[in-house]
């Protein structure tokens, strides 16, 4: 009798004990630092094999500093532009699936694909992303932000949104699951960085560029990269406080055009002899990697570092058209060839650090090839989230089994990607009606304008320089075969041939 | 031995109790649902002794309802103008006291003061509240909401904030303790309530009034008022599912100018006769009191209207210049004299209503005084808040006592009005250059142009026609030395006399 006395206050403990805010608490806090059109080597991190000469321009410690304390990843992806990745991110959709291939217009019903004399518009998603059903022109899905914060999260978007255009429902980050939202909207950048402009407000000048709830610096010098995180920061006082586990999507407008100087670490580049666009570029960089730095001080000063994961990501390669870029275009991203808007590497490829304390090693570095769709099932098992709802199937794979073990390996997993958009007027490397995929060290590209492939070994050849189709045709066919069923499954949009009403061909499924 | 130990585990289990999600549920959750321009008269709702023809001509079904089921304050005031009551609100200071007098520009450092041929302007502090020291021009308090947060609500601001100026950090809610800011930054009114003008972010078209957060409904029919609406109720939906006391300050553009029809209401006042600008008011009105509604049977259809206080509150009177306003100026809030902008009694006696479940009787009227910045102390003791630490000295006074017991009455204390400022280039009745105080039932004027005053008795005369400084030379002599003792002790400023360089008197100090 006095056993089972014993036994029943102890159940009665734990189950109060599971039940206070405390308990809660473990679960840990999770932070995606998203940086707008940045590409794998624009940093002082090296992701290659080699240290660059790129590596070599730029200063970025705090990312330094993030790899040292967690784990760096060699072989990680997105997609050519920005809404698909935020879409593929929040809805762990690949963006064959979710069909936002290109940007979205702020505009209502607009599409952004650039004229064609060859192909009419392939039928994809151009108002982005919806959390409703019957909204036209977007897909309908559920977005992690939102079973977080169903899970008792606070989650926080801060800065650029960009997942969908005004007018529908997921133009607003308040219907996406985030319960607080400063800066993000329709615009896929600022229309000005700086304060003295009101970041694009100033009466009579605003376009649906000009960045929203930031009044407090207006007429300021506070960069716009500045003004977010200081922003970010107050947002996560109260859950750190409350012992409320926090969701924090720091998606900073920068790198993205226009490119302007941030005046902090300006003058530093042009003393180095860089072209007056590429020391504002690499100004833009730093300024972003301050941010970095800052948050992870003001972790470490709340005691909130030790139960806070930092997710730092990039969501397509650094832009290589020049102008706006100095030099020859599409040599920004060496050794990857190409740049934002691209299926090769340097459209794709980005730089991505995970930390996660108690979890990944220092300085641990992962060459398992991984895509932004893995981001959610990944944090939602950080998370503790199961078995939970949601409208779309999920194309992603958690990427928590390379945290536990950075020698975590997987050839057989291919990774697609999917542009039957035009981009750019001007088609260039890898840009404007290409899909691909990669599976172990080999990438094929299917050309949608003549059916043609590209095979690479990506291990021995990351600038894709040595078309191997004519030497591994077996290789390629199965590649392209293994494309076309996928991109058919998720009934991917297609362009259409304007001489013939026909829809583009699917690689490999129709013999070309 | 037996008994100490049964002593102990009910005091463990006590502990863990009081420290469960669900004993912080016990708060109760506020929202002060305040309207700009609202005039005491702007209602159905008859809050005078009679039921007057403007309560006949406006439709507030949820006003109606909400007092009902609460407390309907006769005889509340907030201060001529709206920054002034709103900083009153949030600081717990009177506006003599905090010196923010008048309306701040959204721009930096500028005095929206008129020029005036007699007066230099008074050294209010035209730049609003901050709260941070050291920020020129302004008053620097500690705002309740940052007590509330602090204290573990979740604290959210919806609407029109108009705290301080742009380049301030009183222009961004997020530093007033507010976790959540949906439109509120440093403009007093919407540049448009109009969906389809985008709330007046049409490219190329902003001002400093463009509504910022909405890009949801851009190009949709959906007046400010319900895209403000929609948006709060968003924002309740964790709070109450995580059981965590929310504070909503549900702060509406309407019923300010522009003038514009909320097209829902707006015929049914047309074939009611109205004139076109009177009809589109009562329209502004009408969505406004469907927004309380809307709120009402949120919380109902969650559960959460029991444990939910509601204030219902106007920022000052009604409009009564003409134009815009139809008719006859100053007759817009009758039986009281004048409007916005007015010691008088149409400026500055407010439709209140408070409902506090299990503590306000149902259809409750209290007639005793009260003043805008009771709220502050009133709310903290709503939330159990108690020794909290404050920069500024409280002026407010609670009215639990009141919501207690709707007979309360205390006829000794005196409410101060202080409005050293020229609104409008033509002086009106009791506007620009006045101070007021009420004590009882009378109520003394003071005129800084020239040191007259007038005396009314509200009980007998509402509409303070009948001037009895005269008759009761000993009662106006005590009650000016009341209100410049008053003045003096707050050190509230003064208008300087150009021709002598002199600072104005205060009432009853100098003979006057």
């Amino acid at each position: 009798m006095k056993q089972r006395r014993k036994e029943l206050v102890f159940i009665l403990l734990i189950t109060l004990l599971f039940n206070m805010p405390g308990y809660a608490q473990q679960k840990p806090n999770v932070i995606v630092f998203l940086v707008d059109d940045m590409g794998w080597q624009d940093t002082s991190l090296p992701f290659w094999t080699q240290t660059t000469p790129l590596n070599k321009r730029y200063h970025t410690p705090n990312m330094e500093r993030l790899a040292k304390e967690g784990m760096k990843f060699t072989n990680a992806y997105a997609t050519p532009v920005c809404t698909p990745t935020r879409i593929s991110l929040i809805s762990g959709m690949n963006a064959a699936h979710h069909k936002v291939t290109n940007w979205t217009s702020p505009q209502n019903n607009v599409s952004s694909d650039n004229n064609d004399e060859q192909f009419s518009p392939a039928p994809w998603n151009y108002s982005g992303l919806s959390p409703k059903t019957g909204i036209p022109n977007t897909i309908y899905a559920t977005p992690y932000p939102q079973l977080l914060k169903e899970a008792g999260y606070f989650t926080i978007h801060v800065g650029k949104a960009h997942w969908a255009s005004i007018g529908s429902p997921g133009a607003n980050p308040y219907n996406l699951g985030f319960m607080v939202n400063i800066g993000g909207h329709a615009a896929g950048h600022p229309q000005s960085y700086y304060g003295q402009d009101f970041y694009g407000n100033k009466p009579g000048k605003n376009t649906l560029q000009s960045v929203p709830d930031l009044e407090e610096y207006y007429g300021t010098e506070t960069f716009l990269t500045e003004a977010l995180t200081l922003e970010a920061l107050k947002t996560l006082e109260a859950p750190i406080k409350n012992k409320q586990p926090f969701y924090l999507n720091m998606a900073h407008y920068a790198i993205h055009t226009p490119i302007q100087a941030d005046e902090r670490f300006y003058q530093k580049y042009i003393a180095a002899g860089l072209a007056p666009v590429e020391a504002k570029y690499a100004s833009l960089i730093e300024g972003m990697d301050k941010s970095l730095g800052d948050i992870m001080d003001y972790l470490k000063a709340k005691k909130a570092d030790q139960n806070t994961i930092i997710i730092f990501m990039s969501d397509n390669g650094g832009l290589s058209l020049a102008p706006p870029r100095a030099g020859t275009a599409h040599t920004q991203n060496l050794p990857l060839k190409a740049g934002k808007g691209s299926v090769n590497e340097g459209g794709i490829r980005e730089p991505m650090i995970v930390k996660w304390p108690g979890v990944t090693k220092p300085a641990a570095v992962a060459n398992q090839y991984v895509i932004v769709e893995d981001f959610f099932p990944t944090i939602l098992e950080m998370a503790g989230i199961k078995n939970y709802k949601t409208h779309q199937k999920i194309d992603g794979k958690s990427f928590v089994p390379i945290l536990n073990n950075a020698n975590y390996t997987d050839n057989q997993r291919a990774l697609y990607w999917h542009f039957p958009n035009k981009w750019i007027p001007e088609d260039g490397p890898g840009i404007n009606y290409k899909s691909a995929v990669r599976q172990g060290d080999w990438k094929l590209i299917y050309n949608m304008r003549d059916g043609s492939t590209e095979l690479y070994n990506l291990k021995e050849d990351i600038g894709e320089q040595k078309n191997e189709a004519a030497a591994y045709p077996e290789k390629a066919k199965a590649l392209a075969a293994k494309l076309g069923t996928q991109l058919k499954e998720w009934e991917a949009p297609m362009p259409v041939v304007k001489a013939t009403g026909k829809v583009v061909a699917m690689p490999g499924l129709t013999g070309n």
